[in-house]
């Protein structure tokens, strides 16, 4: 009942491929989910080649998780057998810090339990992903899924979507915000379809003009080339907010000069190195750089909410997992529209 | 009448010296500021030796300016003879953009009329600042000052009282806030005064053990030295915002460390090169990097006030004007406690 099939990383350097492994027994608060679907996140590509250090392996990765639930521990209040669910970047977190206690448990100041490639909160047991065929969760770590949308394009709400829709919320984006995107892949595509929904203007900035026609089919209302100084000069002091899902090296100095006044840089990509900003442009204009990182358990709840209620899925690419090496490639190609998701029935075989 | 004393830089490689030239007569909308005080700022260091670039001479420097006016315009209607006035960094702006509307004139988008150094609106007529017996300024860019506070402690307000004031205010620190102070100078030591004077628990950050004592008089309830690397350490995730006033080169990431959840390090001064920020330092814990220039007129006559009411002025060591030079060379040096102010009289002799 445990027993679970799963595709894994062995080392640094070598393809995933099968592994099998055992789930923990369901505990008196956990669900056990049988997985139908998981997204193929870029950090699975940093994690699985541990470019980030301090990779753990095996290692199952996968943080975007939908599927059915088969079995609920005896106090579990919230799910029954049946239910859709979903779990997303953690599984636990401490509960007694400060974010913590204030539902955000994605900034646990002990650190929170990663979905794979960390520990349970015992800070033993490893954790394992959603490239697997089942997961056994707390069910306070658990999401309601709703069955309206494709379950396909609600995997990767579990991150991208969370990761764009939490500051869109905690900077109160909404109608008369000038908002722009900078880079359309993953987390870009999501924060389109999600600033246009919440009512605001938003433009497309992008490296390539053939990005225009799929940005504009999103949401996007203006788009604009970041290479051409003409249009950049154009957009000078224009936006309310910039969502930067760019995690390429780059000047933030650029695109701090597209803020308006008090404007707000939000930077959801982590470039492999520091990136200079000039003092001189967040004085002039009282601007901001800041960060954020996905969502607490109650906001992604509230976000795979909206999204039922605003028909907003990921744009998705399914694929059966023995591709899951050739995706890896297309992907750092940034050869997908816009999200790889597995469909784990490949590995039920 | 309009003939004005002064002392001004004739280029960027000579020393300050006497110099006279004509005010403007007094418009309808103006009045006529006899100069009692000016306050000596970085800034005006960086202008005579042009190391921003652009400098006009002859320079007439300064725009902390307190005195009293001698004449009135037929139009004016706030001020009369007599009253007690002063003068910031700018002395007019568009007055039509969106920030001069938003009454934010210190971020008028086509550049306001810097005190010295700069232009009047006609982008013809160069502007001189307080080393001077009199200014002549429209009276909706002229604040009202009270009696009640030692004049030459008010005149560094001008300045580094509303750079500081403007972002306490504007990120509404106050009670229950813990804030940190990086760096004691003109403009750190009027912001320990003023945060704590808001409520707020204050930390002084400083690279010098000898000013901790220094730092208690001022109103900090704490004091951390930043080459500690256990002090530093002691202090992660501690602050709800830091107030950067260092325009030396620093890197910002080992300070956004010490950012508790959703912190904020408001940067006022200007390093001469682009600072290091690792995006993972914004993400985690959602923090933000600010900018903030001064304060608008509304905003500068809120801040005056409230320095009257809480008893609030500069710490100043006043000088007479041939001691201009000397000064200079003092502050260079960091050796002034905290801000150098020149009695007008010395002009007047």
């Amino acid at each position: 009942m445990n027993a679970t099939q799963a595709y894994a990383a062995q080392s640094a350097t070598t393809p995933l491929g099968p592994w099998s492994f055992d789930r923990r027994p369901v505990g008196e608060h956990d669900v056990r989910i049988d997985i139908l679907y998981c997204g193929v996140c870029h950090s699975d590509i940093h994690q699985v080649r541990d470019e980030w250090g301090g990779s753990m392996y095996p290692m199952v990765p996968g943080h975007e998780i939908v599927g059915r639930i088969t079995e609920v521990g005896s106090a579990v209040k919230n799910f029954k057998v049946g239910d859709l669910a979903g779990v997303g970047c953690f599984v636990d977190s401490c509960r007694e810090c400060h974010p913590c206690k204030a539902g955000e448990e994605q900034y646990c100041e002990k650190g929170n339990a990663a979905t794979y490639n960390g520990t349970e909160m015992d800070r033993k047991t490893p954790t394992y992903g959603g490239y697997s065929t089942q997961i056994v969760v707390d069910e306070k770590y658990t999401l309601h899924v709703s069955d309206k949308l494709p379950l396909d394009g609600v995997a990767p709400l579990l991150c991208a979507g969370i990761t764009t829709y939490s500051p869109l919320r905690y900077w109160k984006v909404g109608k008369g915000h000038k908002v722009a995107v900078l880079g359309l892949g993953g987390l870009g595509h999501m924060a389109v379809k999600l600033a246009a929904s919440m009512g605001a203007e938003v433009t497309m900035l992008s490296t390539s003009p053939s990005k225009e026609q799929d940005a504009r089919k999103l949401g996007a209302h203006h788009f604009a080339l970041i290479k051409d100084d003409q249009q950049m000069k154009a957009l000078r002091n224009q936006f309310d907010f910039i969502i930067n899902t760019v995690s390429a090296p780059h000047e933030y100095g650029k695109f701090l000069a597209l803020l308006n006044l008090n404007g707000v840089m939000i930077c959801l990509g982590v470039p492999p190195e520091a990136s200079q900003v000039p003092a001189i442009q967040l004085i002039m204009g009282r601007r901001s750089i800041a960060g954020s990182l996905i969502g607490g358990i109650r906001e992604t709840q509230e976000m795979l909410d909206y999204c039922a209620a605003h028909n907003i899925v990921a744009d998705v690419e399914v694929i059966d997992i023995p591709k899951i090496n050739e995706a890896y490639e297309r992907m750092m190609k940034g050869d997908v529209k816009y999200r790889f998701v597995i469909d784990i029935a490949s590995l039920k075989k």
